[in-house]
């Protein structure tokens, strides 16, 4: 009867047209979601059949996904991204889409870094996947990034480590900082993915996430509305290329601390340094090049150094490959 | 004659009601105080007879009060009073009624710590105290505090040591933060009573110091206004919970850093951690109990978590008991 | 022709009565400067000689001055200001001149420092200078400057060694801020003297620089208009004071480190530390004294302990040597 029906029924009278997602842990129960429309629609004095086709399997298996895109180095950039929240899109397909990029990227390329992607389902997936790989994941992942939320085209924001200082947290905030005009900087209390158990004690590893708009930060979230209306091609791609350049961080610093082989600043201009013409800019990438020479004391990261002098590390980059040419590191 | 007594009457043209009181050290002088308003009334005509009976004793003696409320351990907790300020009530007698108040709900109970209590007059008592028992109490004080200007409704204030870090002054700032809107952080050149002595260079005993209206921060101070029109039965319970939160704080935490036992966040719910009946609070307290289990790695005080989870210590704790219940940490 | 000529001319169009500073370097090329209003008056149908009086010459040398005036260590501190700006006075011959002040002031003196005086052209010669004496100057100099642009009335500022961190460094804020209202702190991207070699990495001195209207932040920079309507008497002897102060810093300070040799605070009186006299200073002077003691723990200079007590370096040295004269000290 209804009455038998309605204890069961999930609505949201605030969003009359979303159909709420809900989850029960374990416990077993059963219910149906649906939009308080449909709710409101239901005939009080019909008698409801209720069928679920699902079943509890005491030898069920916890399966999930694996890529290892191997590199020069045994060492490893872990991405990882979740798949238990059927139907969602920025709370979760944008995740894997974004994971899948960011391998379809690297594939084929001769790789620093070797690459881990894995899609498993949130928090049981992540422990699980932990469980069985702490060991290796310890010793060889070097930086990464928990996926979610990365698909609408409104906020942008780091979801940090305990501590927000491991080196992929400060990648993010690097390069969230050079692309994006205004982001949100929130704190450990204010995470809510897997980073809880990859960034968990006595785990530690060295994981940040970047998002857009956070789960349970916009009113779609865990809902049908929660859909391609708010996901777009456009905050995909724009996400993509955001954990692209984090990914070419890593590619170009590989830990270098840089070290002037000679003593006082290096004369450019013998050295085929110095602009031959001179441009509106020319001026102020001499003043960067020797910005970021004076920092190759050998104690600062590629990265470190970028902060220092206030420009991008790419800029960075440039100026380095630049001096190595002129062989006036040691 | 009158010529011959007012150099050494003291009073107050712009209190003239109060009464001053004056101190003259290390010089044989005499003098009388008395208020502006007594002043005006002596008859300019009239020959005076002084009387002060007392007396320079070369055989005199220091005395103090000291009690000692033996703990579990032979570490101490220090609390300092002082006794030489006769008639005055916010500076100087709600210091050692606090002070007894402390001693009084600790007497009967099975402390962790020992308990010293010490009333002594200011400064020379203090340093002849430390003259006697330096090595004992570099030895054993884990903390404590000077209690001065304790019984007002006004203001409150905390007095820390000499780089303002030690032990007391976190507890202190802590209790203050989460049971008083507004209070006034002093600096160590803000320092006036036995804090000058306890924190000087070569005795460093982890001293701090709460206050209501801080000495000579008040109109009343020093003169015969700082009385029970302005120390109050309100005044002092208050000063008295605070100090006993912070008795608590140092009893519950004994310098503990908790080590969680799992890998990843525990299931809270098999392990009876997880609120049966849902209530307005119980996400909050979930939430804040998964934060406190993610800085449970064994490099952090529960102060410390405290403050990281933005939660009062006594929330923290409850949460380190019911997790200790569980099993969870090593 | 007027035609050849003119691309080998430099002026400016926006300050018509200046003649700019235009230099070339490593370019075999010619030129004349001369202001846009002599510029205008030049006939565009008349023939002109060029005459260039300069020579090429391969067997060149590169000459400077210095001056050691010794100690009473073989440490040093460490003077440099540049002579390669002819006619220019703020941005060149006020760095001279100060420099040498400071060398008259010192010359006759018992200094318990040594003190190095280089006059060097910038850049190239600093280098130069580098080149020939690294090791002894590592080794030897505990702290200096280099002077240049201290001879205008207007602004104030800092350029500080790499790090901001150096004696030098603190010293120079140190003076600034308790004479001088309004300064500017500058980072070390606004570097542009001969700092950019001393503090370069790999070299590394204790260098800093204090400047009046620094170098490319006023209009008559690098033209004729930077002269003696610029420069003016009282400019330099104000710059000449401040780098004196901090002369004085370096040699009564010595890296002292004092520590008190009495537990607690000391009686005063008895040791003729009390004034006598009551003035409406003596209880700050008191204060400020037992501020200073409480510091005393043999961690801190003299102007750390400065600092510490918001007082100027000159009061804590006042302050240190009457509580020596009371063999207070280890």
């Amino acid at each position: 009867s209804y009455e038998d029906l309605v204890p069961n029924l999930y609505y949201l009278k605030n969003q009359p047209n979303a159909i709420p997602y809900i989850t029960s842990y374990y416990e077993k129960k059963w219910g149906f979601c649906l939009s308080y429309n449909d709710f409101r629609k239901l005939n009080k004095n019909s008698t409801y059949k209720v069928l679920i086709d699902s079943e509890f399997d005491s030898n069920g298996v916890l399966n999930y996904g694996e890529l290892l895109i191997p590199g020069k180095t045994k060492e490893e950039i872990f991405f990882s991204s979740y798949i238990c929240h059927p139907q969602m899109v920025n709370n979760e397909l944008s995740g894997p889409s974004v994971l899948v990029g960011i391998a379809d990227y690297l594939k084929n390329k001769n790789n620093y870094y070797s690459y881990r992607f894995v899609l498993i389902p949130e928090t049981i997936g992540s422990i699980t996947y932990l469980s069985k790989n702490l060991d290796h994941l310890k010793k060889y992942v070097k930086g990464g990034y928990n996926i979610t939320c990365v698909g609408d085209e409104r906020d942008w924001g780091l979801v940090p480590s305990r501590h927000g200082e491991n080196i992929s947290d400060k990648v993010g905030e690097h390069i969230l900082k050079h692309n994006i005009k205004k982001y949100t900087k929130y704190s450990w209390l204010d995470r809510g993915s897997d980073e809880r158990q990859y960034c968990a004690p006595g785990i530690d590893l060295p994981i940040s996430s970047i998002t857009r708009t956070k789960y349970g930060n916009y009113p779609e979230y865990h809902t049908s509305l929660d859909n391609f209306d708010l996901v777009t091609k456009k905050g995909l791609e724009q996400s993509l290329e955001i954990y692209l350049q984090c990914v070419k961080v890593f590619e170009l610093s590989k830990n270098i601390k840089p070290k002037i082989n000679v003593f006082c600043e290096p004369q450019l201009g013998k050295r085929g340094l110095y602009p031959n013409t001179s441009t509106k800019n020319s001026a102020a990438k001499i003043r960067n090049m020797m910005n970021f020479i004076s920092y190759c004391d050998g104690n600062n990261t590629i990265l470190e150094i970028s902060e220092f002098c206030n420009i991008s590390f790419f800029e960075s980059i440039d100026i380095y490959q630049k001096i190595e040419s002129a062989n006036l590191f040691r």
